[in-house]
């Protein structure tokens, strides 16, 4: 194999349209019966545990379980069991790990320990055959295939989609998590193809040292896992606020030589973003907006296209993310750098 | 009165003591009679709800919950009910808003559509005077008295010290929290007074534009409140991570013009940073430490004494931010800036 810097990134960018379509056509039948089975069983709240990209994977689980589901949900901070011993008591909890490795020995310990504590565990994971679906009682595969390149890209889309199939299916009134997901794969694919402006925002960034992302509701973990790319990817110091915590202190940040890149679809998260564009622009923040196009947004200022038409809300995160790792890609590259092989990091984390 | 920059921010920085010393002894009685009365409900869940320095507050809430009370916990987002209108199922939850103002309207709604939603619902605030006040069942004043600088510092370690106080009360097995809590004024004062190496900290930032904090445990939420800090009144892009998360990915934005502060105190959660210390020395990060001197750092780098003798590890953090507060007000004033009127800014930020 030649090594060209960013193929495994470029190439796994450009394959989760085929990714989003095989988990809908093959995966999706097996996770939809998993959420049966735990329907079943009545969870009262929901948590999630997850490090890095797959931690983003579970903010939006949280958002889906609060909003869709109509439960109480928390991310858990998986010291509290591996570091502190704490052993909480978990009945009726529903317990999700979110790994693309399944391979982390502190997420395999959290699970564990909830499972004896009482919950009911679930491992949504890219491997199968990892600790983590050993450990847990349910597993949900990703359906992602082999994933390469450190940076996760393909991967993350691919358990958004999987966490929106599994929670569905917890809900009473059972609208058909399947037929609004059809539109995804197409969608995708139109985004990626649309990235003209990709090259321009790159140019623009090209010696920024920092940057802040900001979005509200379900696209706010596309704000932290986009900011979290650019991070691996470009060692930007990126930071993602929701829009309303931007408003309480970090605001004052911000002015022309601070680029921010603000997360505005259709819906009600990107309507709350308005007092937030109106903030920024009276700081005269340098904005580029990810989003259908907003006609709010001032002449001359970044743009970057999501195809919407046709897309619940709910499931804009899997298509919002993808022209941020697009732009992810393309800075890296731009600065001579090998998104393939950031400095300092490997495919699995172990941490305890 | 004379503007001399900082001055406030100075003198409620100084007051911390009195602060904790009147918590304790005026204030303590009614916080633990207030946890009793929800023990007696048998909460299964916790969830908080806060934004900016608070959020950090709430953040120390959920691990005392899932390590010291054993219940698991969640931080909910607002925006979940306000701007989406969910309606969750709370019975048996009990929802605690952690706010210094008790103003922000998202706050309000949130606690009020929890109350109808079947949660116990508990205020956390330095005005009981409040709509928040008003509209929770219980109320918990932190006792800190007027705060006027915008950069929040006195109300922050008097709802650590509140949420330490409530929650501890919720325990069954019944340590006595006040006795724990009883070093708190003196060791926060001798942590003040130790203060020398500030200058020499703040001087090697002076021209600093990014900045991270770490740390793990009950230290990560004060590695958030001391970046906050940094943010509002130094503009410095000051990113922070749990030290786990922070060796998934951000590791590779880490060299020698990155400097890092990380928070290690004496105990389990420090304990677990030593892996963090040794990623952070390889990759050659300016590191500064927080807390009792640890005999692995490099002669030259920054240290901030913490006086945490007698100190359980629990409730260190209400000592470790005292040192970044101090920093934070000094690199303002060393930058030409106020931290007392940071641009952009005012004490009551109202977010819908």
């Amino acid at each position: 194999m030649d090594f060209i810097p960013g193929q495994l990134m470029a190439a796994e960018i450009a394959e989760q349209p085929r990714v989003l379509h095989r988990l809908l056509t093959d995966g999706a039948e097996s996770i939809l019966e998993v959420g049966r089975q735990l329907a079943l069983r009545k969870p009262r709240f929901v948590l999630f545990a997850a490090r890095g990209t797959s931690d983003h994977a579970a903010l939006f689980g949280k958002y889906l379980t609060e909003i869709e589901v109509g439960l109480p949900a928390g991310l858990i901070s998986p010291s509290s069991s591996t570091v502190y011993g704490a052993r909480a008591d978990l009945r009726e909890c529903l317990f999700v790990a979110v790994s693309q490795s399944g391979g982390s020995p502190d997420l395999v310990d959290s699970l564990s320990v909830a499972r004896r504590c009482g919950a009911t565990t679930v491992a949504v994971t890219n491997n199968v055959a990892s600790d983590l679906a050993d450990a847990a009682a349910f597993t949900v595969d990703v359906c992602a295939g082999v994933e390469r390149a450190v940076a996760a890209t393909k991967s993350y889309t691919a358990q958004l989609l999987a966490l929106f199939l599994l929670l569905s299916s917890l809900r009473v009134s059972g609208i058909n998590a399947l037929e609004r997901a059809a539109p995804l794969a197409e969608a995708a694919q139109e985004t990626l193809d649309s990235g003209a402006d990709i090259a321009a925002v790159a140019a623009r960034l090209r010696f920024a040292t920092r940057l802040i992302t900001t979005a509200r509701g379900y696209s706010y973990p596309s704000a932290r896992e986009g900011a979290l790319k650019l991070m691996e990817t470009s060692y930007l110091s990126a930071l993602a606020f929701s829009g309303a915590d931007l408003l309480h202190g970090p605001l004052a940040m911000i002015d022309a030589d601070q680029p921010v890149i603000a997360i505005v679809s259709p819906g009600r998260g990107g309507d709350a973003m308005l007092p937030v564009l109106r903030a920024l622009q009276e700081r005269k923040a340098d904005l580029t907006v990810v989003g259908a196009a907003p006609a709010r947004v001032h002449d001359g200022e970044g743009q970057l296209q999501v195809a919407t038409t046709g897309v619940a809300e709910e499931l804009l995160p899997i298509l919002e993310i993808l022209p941020l790792q697009q732009l992810a890609l393309r800075l890296a590259l731009d600065r001579g750098g090998d998104p393939d092989s950031p400095r300092g990091l490997s495919k699995v984390t172990e941490t305890w």
